[in-house]
């Protein structure tokens, strides 16, 4: 049985289009995330189970990786420099993006969509607080499948993300945590391919 | 009298070595930092005066800008996108980072440095609590003269910096603001060309 066909086996929970969700991981355990329909971005934060004040830190990531962005055996780190997340497995063409911030009330007041759009930084508080949990701060987020590339004059650009219906990442736990995923709800912008769809997740 | 002429006529306030130091700024004023001995990097952060949760944010700034340096002309905005840095003179080359933490215990524990190694995120601490301030989160810093660049394969290499001595950069509040400068220890890899200097500031 190949590794797709083991992870259907499995019923992965669903990440509902324009909204979040939190789960726990035990230190060991993997957590898959599948890009069901194939250009979802999913906004991506990990806590410290045991303290949330110590989150996924992309800068500090960053430095440990000297990568603007993982590949397979790569680990994230948080603001103690501690291991959290390290990336196992990456079926997309790894495009993912560590540079810009979660979506909130402010950019879509900015983009002319309406205070009320739903955003990532809402469905991160939102998903913990469904779990009993609390984030002190929205620490930037890892931006699966997210492709913003950095042209060699160091401009930005959003483009839609090159990842095909199915494919996933998987990371292994590097210590107890707590995982929150947000299918970004961007529909002004074409980082979700101008249309937020829901994707999938596993723990196992 | 040309502007390097003005700004040694006024005295600028000097950042010690190793140490950090905070001002008030009030909306219109502008700060020039001047790379005294031209390969000291000075990280960089400021917070709305009248809310200390609102502070300058490297990954909201990236997506206001579009780039991930600033060239003159560019704001840097809060994390609740709102204005509150334009940088209106750079004499270096151009060369900042806003990629990479401030270093840390932690990061000199790695290093193989000490824990009790001077850090920017200490001295942060210590520079707002001087002026009786305090943050309730440390921010992704803006490391004025850092020479990290992202390779066309997204890999990030410690660099000297590029600028010389004498060289500085303006910023002009766009609000009343908190503004904490950090005179990088770093000594270890060559970010500071492997010998921390003072720097100097001038707000008027």
């Amino acid at each position: 049985m190949n590794e797709t066909a083991r992870i259907g086996r499995k019923h992965p929970r669903r990440i509902p289009a324009r909204q979040g969700i939190a789960a726990e991981m035990v230190a060991g355990q993997t957590a898959t995330i599948l890009n069901t329909h194939g250009k979802q971005v999913v906004d991506t934060w990990a806590f410290n189970a045991a303290d949330m004040s110590e989150v996924m830190s992309m800068e500090h990531s960053r430095t440990a990786m000297l990568k603007i962005a993982p590949q397979v055996g790569d680990t994230f780190v948080t603001n103690r420099r501690r291991a959290i997340l390290t990336l196992v497995a990456d079926t997309t063409p790894g495009v993912h993006d560590t540079l810009i911030a979660a979506c909130d009330t402010y950019r879509y007041r900015d983009l002319g969509a309406g205070a009320d759009h739903a955003n990532c930084t809402n469905n991160l508080h939102a998903a913990l607080a469904a779990i009993g949990r609390k984030a002190a701060e929205v620490p930037s987020p890892l931006n699966l499948f997210m492709n913003v590339p950095v042209g060699a004059d160091g401009t930005l650009e959003f483009r839609p993300p090159t990842s095909e219906a199915g494919q996933y990442v998987s990371f292994r736990a590097e210590m107890d945590l707590v995982i929150v995923f947000s299918a970004c709800p961007q529909d002004v912008t074409s980082v979700n391919g101008m249309e937020p769809t829901d994707a999938h997740f596993l723990i196992d």
